[in-house]
């Protein structure tokens, strides 16, 4: 299989979710339908999916579901054998809000554990994820195969956490908080707070807001 | 100025948040020390900082603090004024947490009003921002002057909200729900949920995580 650089990649991982919302309504879709919905040119489009091992129809479109599968495939980001394993680690409003409802859901994700440093808070939170005190990291991120995080702890112990983390096994964190974290090669950080992402917005558009 | 292509903007982003947390500590800082923080290359680097209006001092580094200026005023992200005004729009758990506690503090962005369909929940917070129905998004917006928005209701009305949102005046949307939305040109999206935030570690990290 051809080496698929990264911005493919994050255009693909976008295509997969709005494949995914298509199945319901129709069996194919065309590059200009992909084109109307994401903004992506024509020829992006038909560039990116000419490295996946999909067969194109050109005048009649890709069929929806091979087409998704062919990502999934590519990007290993298929769903089923229970998704891979993530946990979440801080569980304020943030984080608690992740435990319940129907953010995983449906997802190449499963969430197979929760963790913060109160016993109290811990005891207050009704869940159906296991969780743990943040002591238990180190037996609990190897025993359940855990590889990915979402870090929700207060800021100034962002960095800390993560580097625990990283040590016990985690190599992706996705970072809630406002600390940039620094981490070894082969370990993956996205930023998803809310200030990195309207400053990308705002940057990425580059008009005035 | 320079026209400052999209990966570099994201990366100067990133940057941006780096100083900010170096300020604290050092008045320089050279690329190889940006580098060893984000795994980016020196040449890079170099060619992203190339794009502002600053003076490079290739032997000992650049000013942290002028760098920062620099980065803030290129991509429109300078704090003060207030800030761009954002509003969260649906406060269940994920939206209602960012009401409180440090979200936007220190950033570019004000939270000028939070909104949301049930009166029942908006007189049970209790907030220093200004809470409203959502039946109030037409006047509020305009009379506020914002034009950011954080979506965080249920995915099954999201694409509606945002369409309102937008008809009302709304350039730039967070999105943290599990719909991947459909925007004129003009509005640009950034998705923020946990899902497409671990999509983008595995798939772009490509490893079996």
């Amino acid at each position: 299989m051809k080496q698929i650089p990264i911005p493919s990649r994050r255009r693909l991982v976008t295509l997969s979710q709005i494949l995914q919302q298509l199945e319901e309504n129709g069996a194919r879709v065309t590059s200009s339908e992909i084109s109307a919905l994401t903004g992506w040119s024509d020829a992006t489009i038909r560039r990116d999916i000419s490295l996946l091992c999909v067969h194109s129809g050109r005048s009649n479109g890709y069929e929806v579901a091979a087409l998704r599968e062919a990502i999934a495939a590519a990007l290993d980001i298929r769903a089923g054998n229970g998704g891979k394993r993530c946990c979440i680690v801080g569980l304020g409003p943030l984080g608690s809000s992740l435990l319940s409802g129907t953010a995983f859901s449906g997802s190449a994700f499963s969430l197979a554990a929760a963790f913060d440093t109160s016993m109290n808070r811990i005891e207050l939170l009704d869940s159906d994820i296991p969780l743990y005190l943040t002591t238990e990291l180190k037996t609990v991120i190897p025993a359940k195969g855990i590889t990915l995080a979402v870090l929700c702890v207060p800021d100034q112990i962002a960095q800390e956490m993560a580097d625990r983390l990283v040590s016990f096994g985690i190599r992706g964190i996705v970072n809630y908080t406002n600390t940039i974290l620094s981490v070894p090669d082969g370990v993956t950080v996205e930023n998803a707070n809310v200030v990195t992402a309207l400053t990308r917005i705002v940057g990425a558009s580059g008009s005035s807001l």
